[in-house]
């Protein structure tokens, strides 16, 4: 999406890769939203090391972060020997797939990269077909995007205001995002409206990069507390509300999502607001039976107990200084301890709907339409057949 | 209540007076939870730029502080020309009345006093007087406090889990507090209890008040972000909900409280936990005819868009450095803005009961008893007539 760096607007991915320098280009996102940075990693280690720092973060971006990854390090084998190629070949996919081991998304991208390898007879070939691949990954991941926000535009008509949760913007995929593609696509068909970013505590997703995707792109948005959303709704101040998700259950239509998410749906059904999740399909899990058996991470309490930012005065506007330091504050008592669950889980009940590249579906659809929605993730290419299949429908 | 300093346990109350010093001495919340120090106001002048200023904050602590200053003011006067003493009583309590001018405690409390004044004759009498009325402010609002203890302990049982918001504890009020005085009556007959304290952002009084309150009280709890409590609530951690109140509306029992409120009583009664407001009675508003005519402060974007804290590492276990640095940090985008309100309303339906010294009512149940319990805050010595009828009840 657009990114404004000294008045100038240029576009940007979240992840892309340069083969001149044979690098994979990042948005370093840990300097947002006080500074805006490229960075380019300049082996497959870098790249891994990426990952692992948090450099990037998000779904879709570091699985398109690890498949360049892969390609990148399959273009720095010097030889025509295919053994030791596919031995080098390992030893990159394991970094790679280490750097974040509990994340699904590397290692199901890297196996399509892997796959499509195969087709060529040379070590060259196989090079050239393993940025083929993760390019075509990653535009893929846009495609899904896309197709959400073509689905999800209509939802969105103008004067309306819209709240969202943490970020499932374009930062956390290669472009666009899931719960901003239909705000981009309804931006882009000319509608007018507004957003209001919950903070979302403790590591405020919310504030920092929501917020600032929203400025770059100029929509126009406010930050509120994640206490402020009740209070709006009982004044009739919002009239929708999207979220993304880090894993659905295809079985129950049950949503996985940032602490914070079950108590906007709550509050979004008892006013009658329309409670929209979206999602690409790689995020559906067939298999789980029920959401009280997804484990519940719980992270470090100092999240809780403190916030994230540059040292500034309480009194004037803010402004981003050139190189902002970056300062951790404890907020809390010293004495206390903190609770710091990390997500939570969403009925179907409170779910108006699912915003899927293939369509919105109620969540208990899901399961009915199985087939055509589960192409498995380890497929080879199953974008675009879950894409041919979506031109038909919604 | 306790404060442990150095190692010693000590009773403290927010408000006391030093008559050898003719000094109001105060704790300056703004140092906590990072540090403990206890202020006096050498004249009526400082006494109002401590509430001006948020030393003291919370309903019973100012109000007491006021009639304290009022007293201080009195006691200053030299001479005994009963027109002068007059003129100056009128200067000082306009003084203190300017320091908070929304607020509705320091002129009750301050009216009570001068009411007091007027059963003396000479300067000096009134004097005395003055400061006796002074005395006898802060004890009713002990005892009040006390009372809703007595009234609220029984709703806590061996092991409940209870959720709090905000800050109504003894720091809000000469000692004790209201959402926090059941907790400490319970206490003291031996139950064992855990709670956890919501952060309460954007102002964070939750996780700096309230839980150093129960750190110094010895009392089992924890932090967690507000985006957090829905979850706890929907796994069965969560057994019981008590908060406090700025305005409760006499008429409909409606419960105007810190932004936030609303939130966990719509997710307490879908998962149909008690939730219960402890108020003092002075808070109830007999006049307002519907909550959704309540003005709704909006205060300053910046509390949203940042946080208070000591700089620390995010790593280590907290400490409470000798000098603690306090800083702001920037949290969110900077070209970004915030929508901030300050309060919200909770409608009566959410409400299993109000804590009152006079007993525990349905919201709906204050209007009917209205004679019982609406005594008038400017009378004389309300306290005494509620407490008296009160021990009749419940």
């Amino acid at each position: 999406m657009n990114v404004t760096v000294h008045g100038r607007i240029r576009h940007h991915r979240t992840v892309t890769f340069d083969r001149a320098h044979n690098a994979v280009l990042l948005i370093e996102q840990r300097l947002l939203p006080h500074e805006f940075k490229i960075i380019a990693t300049r082996d497959f280690r870098e790249t891994a090391a990426a990952i692992r720092d948090m450099i990037v973060r998000g779904a879709g971006a570091i699985g398109a972060t690890a498949a360049y990854g892969l390609a990148q390090g399959a273009l720095a084998f010097r030889g025509r020997d295919l053994q030791k190629f596919h031995r080098h070949i390992d030893a990159v996919y394991h970094a790679l797939k280490d750097a974040r081991p509990t994340a699904v998304d590397p290692v199901n991208a890297m196996k399509g990269v892997r796959a499509a390898m195969f087709a060529g007879e040379t070590v060259g070939e196989r090079q050239k077909l393993a940025l083929a691949a993760a390019e075509e990954f990653a535009n893929e991941d846009v495609a899904h995007c896309k197709a959400i926000g073509r689905r999800g535009a209509r939802l969105i008509h103008n004067g309306m205001r819209i709240l969202t949760h943490c970020n499932a913007g374009w930062l956390a995929f290669v472009d666009v995002g899931t719960a901003t593609a239909p705000m981009y696509a309804a931006q882009a068909q000319g509608k007018k409206f507004h957003v209001f970013c919950d903070e979302t505590r403790p590591r405020s997703q919310g504030a920092t990069l929501t917020a600032w995707e929203l400025a770059q792109q100029k929509i126009s948005h406010q930050i509120i507390a994640d206490n402020a959303a009740g209070h709006l709704m009982q004044r009739g101040e919002i009239d929708l509300v999207i979220v993304g998700s880090d894993r659905t259950l295809g079985r129950t239509g049950e949503v996985t999502n940032k602490i914070g998410t079950y108590t906007k749906a709550v509050l979004a059904a008892r006013h009658g607001i329309p409670f929209y999740v979206a999602i690409p399909l790689s995020t559906i899990d067939w298999k789980l039976k029920r959401g009280f058996d997804i484990p519940i991470e719980e992270r470090h309490e100092n999240e809780v107990l403190g916030a994230w930012g540059v040292e500034s005065s309480p009194k004037s506007k803010a402004q981003s200084p050139k190189s902002p330091k970056r300062a951790y504050v404890r907020v809390a008592n010293p004495a206390s301890g903190a609770r710091n669950p990390g997500f939570d889980v969403t009925p179907p009940d409170l779910i108006t709907g699912i915003i899927t590249p293939a369509g919105i579906f109620k969540p208990k659809e899901l399961w009915l339409r199985r087939r055509e929605l589960d192409f498995g993730v380890d497929a080879d290419c199953p974008a675009k057949l879950a894409l041919a299949s979506s031109a038909k429908q919604n």
